[in-house]
């Protein structure tokens, strides 16, 4: 994958070109072809089938008291158009649909509400995948770019005939989906907060600039994680405020709940971020103060050696003795030798007690 | 205890898995089991008698003007959805009374108002307990994950007929427990402050990285406070400011009075925060300036010595004074050593001049 | 004083036991006995009196257009508790007036308004005094826990008959309060403006250690008085908007006017604490600069004496010139010893010009 | 072009001269004449023609469904006032077309809505052009200073008689060419993305002053794309959400999603601004880690050398060894030389292990 | 000019003394006495004559549609007062007006609005003047503490007949006084431009304290610039969308183009202020890489040095090569000293390489 690819897959949409026609579906063409899939269900009845004909979607979409279309890979302009034509979505929000790097938002239109959600993505170098949702009546259709397994567990409750779900409308599936996909954040935050904790034994025992790769690598995925959750807790909000037809009354103490959740996805975001700059300024004291224990002992070794090596040096000078009694007579005693090794040794004693004293050592 | 678990109960929920059904109740297999314990009083009652069979609560629960239920554990399911039960507490509500790490908040339901906080623990390594209370219009159900002594003094109260506890209604019962909850909050922030002066005083006499490490606990747990105080304030606001069939206008004036509680525990959060940050920078000035005066204090002594080593090597040199008059005569002057070493105590003294002149000693 | 007990008092209350019944007095057991002044006024009488049995006040304070009670001392539970009731006074508002350490706030009962504000200090170790007032329709009461100057002004614009103070209702004279009180912050805020001058003169022309205390402890007094003035501005805001009872329509100009003069004030301390700010980044950039021009400095000296150091060791070495015409022929030279002199002169200079020419020198 | 001139063109106004009276047109005496273009377009009619002679616009302003007039330079006053009288612009509005460096905004007139965007210049040195347009009921006039290609698509998107803009009214062109303006902010974000990219390579491999500059410059253009982005985005959110005759309810669903698309391109610019403080950061701690890492090995080297130096000139000093069996019999043992030579690797190797040891060497 | 009284100049108010009545007008002492000048104009009608007796205002002040009256310097209480009187000014208000040091603001008032400005000093150290005005029904009184040339080019448009200043009322002129004014800050905040590029320069070229200070004294410039703008933004906010009876709706289009040039000069304060913080930081990278620079280079030099000194001082030993074949047999070898000459080199030149290939060499 190369560098542009990838940087654009990270930050965004396949941009439309500047002037072009609004509500024109630009198909990525690395896209992967849709699955298409209709779950039909009610209190009595449950029907998931595969829809390889897209035009069938219209004689079906009524017969049950809910009807959510799964539609996984955007990779056919034809089928997706096909749905969009089936419940009249509006261009607008179809092509957001389609074309990836969408903010989450919702977006209230006459017949439907567009909602985009994002959730990290499996891919490690991915940053994100996008899940979007119209929720009109009595209908959900959900979008994404590939097949996943994030809303098996939803598809799990639909087909037991006890639960709330199945009794419940458009609404509340819309909920459950949100909130499979919010209770999926946790554990990705746990995986970085477990590596943060990794990391900050790291920098306590071995501090290296390896430590502060992987400190930067984990506040990337944290700024991502927050542009992530905190729009969606900003549409769940909305949803939960507005007043809209295609939200019931009931359904709005769960998306509360969700809202909750999604606002303890932040809290929990924002901890660990304050975690990561405390570390980093961990690293930098401790960088800083092994790194200033080094140079002072240093210091001090060549501190104390320059006196020694000056004393040495002055019983190297060539002065004659034999000229003149005053001249180096030190040269000729008898203890001359260990003299200057004494006065070398208290000179040494001397400076390490001064040091001592002045706190320098240590 | 295991890394993992300390993080989970550091920062929250045992997350529910994703996809599952809302309303479920999930217990921790650690938790212990609930001890249930009903208060009920009016001015001329009162009656305190532990509950064993929760089945029991259903009969009793309208016979006093306030009823008061006091659950201490959470580990035994069907007890928890026994009293859930009998007081129609919400499906949401009661998941969330259950599964601790939930963010201080207050939710009315149709019924009742939802109400969680939290308090610093006790416990020195797990960061905060979660309290939970419903209050209803004449009752209030208490839930804590262990059993605890902070809600004694109330209770206390409640037993002496005086005061206006016992003639007021359940609203006002939930005033107190939350105003004595609060009130619990200033000895603890009182410890931390006193942590931080001795910290203070430490870095001023000894600044080192233990110092560090002190500061960065104190501002963690202050981090915590935060956490713990800001969506109480929040909440408590939201429940002054409320019209609420559940709070009577009259305890209004009380609630205004515990909010303020709260608003003044955040001031004095924040002037602990911001001391921590003069803390932090006062360290580092000063480790910096020892620092400095260390290195400047031993690279004047290399300065000072490396001329005197200069001038010795200098009359070290080996020219043959026999070939030349001008070839270092000095070394058959008769003065020749002393004039040597007067040579270099000059220098050291001009040296030491020089750098007093300069400003460069100390 | 204890370490302890200066904590408590700066920052904040004596704490009310967690669980004790709201409104109960707790008074301080080194508070000073209360003096009780009663000041009774109105166009045409003025009547100030020292009040020596608090029962006499109920049968007193109907008697003239205005009455204001002045009550220095918090140190007699009766005395307050009789005060209290002859004023209906409500329970929280006492309770806050006599315990220290309230934060500025107006808080309206049906009766009166209760008001909190804070005066820095005259004792320099003490952060600042609380001053208490309730403002009814037809009195003030003011509180302070030790007698003090700072109405004197008001009292003698009382004392003479001209002037609008006396022909004004109670409003304005909680107003006339409050304005004397904000104008009482302009010299302190002026003081640590000029000691702000001279740390930085201080600073610019030998920095130290003793500069950041100074600055230390000015931020800090900053940090006080904005903690006094930004509630204080809140809280005359909200007199000005509210609709009281007890605030007529032609008090509000004035009251805009007290609020204008707690805006400046407020202007005045950012503008001082933007200034610290300003002085730290010099304060840092000049001792870095400082530390390193001696650095350099003292290496410069190193390392051009380094070098020369090493010729002259060279012409130490033993080489015997007699085995052969190689061997260090120089030391036989007859210029040999100024040959090595002026080679090091040259070395010297060499070094000096090269560094120069690099900027390395200054 | 000066120095001064950069400034101004890049900062801002032509700035009328004070106390000038208010919509006074000011040309900028290097302005390029006007180009005048008149495109008049229905569902069954497309005119597009030059218009030399501004007079005739009179005449020929009503004649289609939507008339837009393409004014590009603005360099001539009475062609700008013409097109006023024509059109009934206010004088206000008119200046502030004429003059450059306004910041975007939409500011309703009776007769018309002005509205100023910016898009960033593709001459590399200015930093942005401004263009303006008047939305009038049936007609947009659209200000440029010189002649440029942004609104080609939009163009040709109107000479095919299909699509919406031909049958939709002046509001819908004017949203078109909104975002035809912010889709062509993305490709320069884009490019200054791959800028960032390159540069993070560049710190990563080969950090230098180079690289800071070039990430400075990169900034200061997010810094201009914000300040051109945040007030497109406001003036966007004002159209949507005005009540105004020149927008028509269904226009407005477009002009969410321009808003949309603004909110994406804030978006975009704020995560490039915290990858750039990031670089800074990754920047600063290599630079000072490879600092360090350099200062640390040549003290080391230094450290070493000077002991061993200290040996040799201990060997150096002229002690008489025929006065005393004391004076440095070593000098005349047999294995005097090596045992020197010994003592000093061995010195070495205990220094280097010593220092490996206490982590000093890596 | 003391110290005290450029701060008391620069930051503030001549302070009314705590407890003093309000509206007392204090005159500094210093201040110089007033000038006031009488411009009356209509349509057809325009009077511009100097007042010596104050009385005559009330006489003249309704002859003329518009009444404008300019007092220049505040130094007589009496005129003052007399002024006050003939338009009832609110005692307020007017104490305001006198007082330097206030803050931009408007106070709508019964019978007029008083507005209080700042104008940056002509003089350099005095950091900004006060201009008042008094906007009522039928006139505008203009306060400045000396004689100025602001509004200059205002009155030659009011000498015109022409234009509509002459046919509208007080309410535009109000705004073109403030219009000029704000006109005014252009060229000032240009040249605090012009100043920081210059910095620029001489940062990159040349970095020394002395950029910091000018650095530091351009912050301080913008910062009181932005002292004046922000709350004059504010201001002209409140009149544009305030409803009185003294400002028509016509006028407030007006208002609104000034308010826009309001904003545009916060917008350039704002982007001056973000180059200063760049340039600071350009400052800190650039000083901290050549001391590092420096400190490496010498630190080479002394690295290469040493070593070879310690080479020259083994040779340097004593000892006796006649008592063994193994003491030092070099310094008798033919090619003793060239062999150590060869080594030295040798050491150094792998050292440089060994320098090199570690890129420690620049």
């Amino acid at each position: 994958m190369s560098r542009k690819r990838r940087f654009t897959s990270r930050h965004g949409r396949v941009h439309s070109r500047p002037g072009e026609s609004p509500g024109t579906l630009r198909i990525d063409p690395e896209a992967i072809p849709p699955q298409v899939r209709l779950i039909g269900f009610g209190p009595d009845a449950f029907v998931d089938r595969p829809i390889t004909r897209p035009a069938d979607i219209r004689s079906l979409k009524g017969k049950w008291p809910v009807t959510w279309i799964i539609v996984q890979g955007l990779g056919d302009v034809q089928v997706l158009t096909e749905i969009g034509k089936a419940f009249d979505l509006h261009g607008l929000a179809l092509e957001d649909a389609v074309s990836q790097g969408q903010r989450p938002k919702a977006e209230p239109y006459e017949d439907h509400i567009f909602i985009v959600a994002r959730t990290p993505s499996a891919d490690n170098h991915a940053a994100s995948d996008q899940v979007s949702f119209f929720l009109g009546s009595n209908y959900v259709i959900s979008f994404q770019d590939r097949p996943g397994t994030l809303f098996d567990p939803v598809l799990s409750r639909l087909q037991s005939a006890t639960g709330r779900l199945r009794k419940s409308g458009a609404d509340y599936l819309l909920y459950s989906l949100l909130d499979a996909l919010i209770d999926g954040y946790f554990p990705i935050l746990d995986q970085i907060g477990e590596e943060m904790e990794s990391i900050e034994s790291e920098i306590i025992s071995d501090p290296g600039e390896v430590s502060v790769r992987r400190l930067q690598a984990a506040k990337a995925k944290l700024r991502e994680m927050r542009r992530i959750v905190r729009p969606l807790r900003d549409l769940l909000n909305e949803l939960y405020r507005a007043e809209s037809d295609f939200v019931r009354e009931d359904t709005k103490v769960y998306l509360r709940d969700a809202l909750d959740h999604a606002v303890q996805a932040i809290d929990f975001v924002d901890s660990l971020r304050e975690m990561s700059t405390d570390l980093m300024s961990v690293y930098l004291t401790s960088t800083s103060n092994r790194m200033n224990e080094v140079m002072k002992a240093l210091t001090l070794v060549t501190s104390i050696f320059i006196p020694l090596s000056f004393i040495a040096s002055i019983y190297g000078m060539n002065f004659n003795p034999n000229t003149s009694a005053l001249n180096m007579p030190e040269l000729n005693w008898v203890y001359g030798y260990p003299f200057a090794l004494v006065l070398m040794a208290v000179t040494a004693v001397a400076l390490l007690f001064y040091f001592r004293r002045k706190r320098w050592l240590g």
